[in-house]
């Protein structure tokens, strides 16, 4: 019944799973994973196969299939990623978990709504650097290794507008872009969270 | 403290309250309205004044700023609403709550992610029918007075845009525009909900 994967027992503490970036967390309605290391997505698909992302979660954020309606659904591993089952009986405080999810789906659709790609982009940065990112001395990090294509897919746009903006802001000084799809802020204006 | 606005006692009810088209419920943090009567969004703008839908809700729902981190933040009437106070020891179960609105946000996101705006109406009618609308003679009403800037303010689109697009599909034979803002949707493939 339970999927193949590797499993480490920790004292006190339970089973951990692990799996690699691009594969797909099992969904058993009845489960609920905590991440405790790497980022997910949650994500569904048009009929002509287009990804749209409904989240992006990372470590000790909980997730699970029990929280959406949306079909078809996965949960993707963006990195490698370690997580843990919620017992059934540690389901609680469930309001926080959903306040979250709700949190999160309101600030994506506020990150699509601006006019051009490029200020929802510079607004979804700033908030994956909030979210998931650290100070480094010149800036702030994004080191989720997030292809072009991933980014087009948070923002229902298209692998080559990405590429361009974010070619055009290296270019102004705005950001520093790294070996391995790693991003460095380096202006307060992007980075300074204010969607 | 309590804002005035007509009140009416009901016996074995909690007391109702009734607010015009265009204006707004009160948001006091601790309270939860339950929609007796009538159609309210939820909404939150940019700095320039753009206003985005970040939810629709009907007779049966709840509503309320605890739901919602997000800032601006507003609850509108679209139509005449008539709500009551959830008391508080009847939140439960907040659940159910919570994830109707995130089902919902989901369902929003995945309209608001296809190529063009075309499919994006197309799709919102056929939610709003689903949703909001009831079988006539001669397919789906959408009875619920929205304008064509309320539409392309779901849509993150512009008013011209939306009212082409609905004279369009009018043209095509595919909806009836009635009096008041009333949308029919004639077709099954229109008012056949699947997003």
């Amino acid at each position: 019944m339970f999927p193949s994967s590797p499993v480490t027992n920790h004292p006190h503490k339970s089973i951990s799973r692990h799996f690699q970036p691009r594969s797909f967390i099992p969904l058993q309605q009845n489960i609920l994973w905590k991440l405790e290391k790497g980022i997910v997505r949650n994500v569904t698909w048009h009929e002509d196969g287009t990804l749209v992302t409904l989240g992006v979660w990372g470590p000790g954020d909980i997730v699970g299939k029990a929280f959406s309606k949306i079909e078809p659904y996965e949960i993707e591993c963006l990195t490698k990623v370690e997580v843990t089952i919620v017992p059934a009986n540690e389901w609680y405080p469930l309001t926080e978990v959903l306040l979250a999810h709700l949190q999160q789906a309101e600030e994506l659709m506020v990150i699509r709504s601006y006019k051009t790609v490029e200020i929802m982009l510079i607004k979804l940065l700033g908030w994956l650097a909030k979210k998931f990112g650290r100070e480094v001395e010149n800036g702030h990090l994004i080191d989720l290794r997030l292809t072009h294509q991933d980014i087009a897919e948070m923002l229902n746009s298209t692998r080559v507008t990405i590429t361009r903006i974010l070619t055009n802001l290296e270019e102004r000084g705005l950001i520093d872009r790294l070996p391995l799809h790693r991003i460095v802020l380096k202006e307060e204006q992007i980075w300074h969270y204010e969607i």
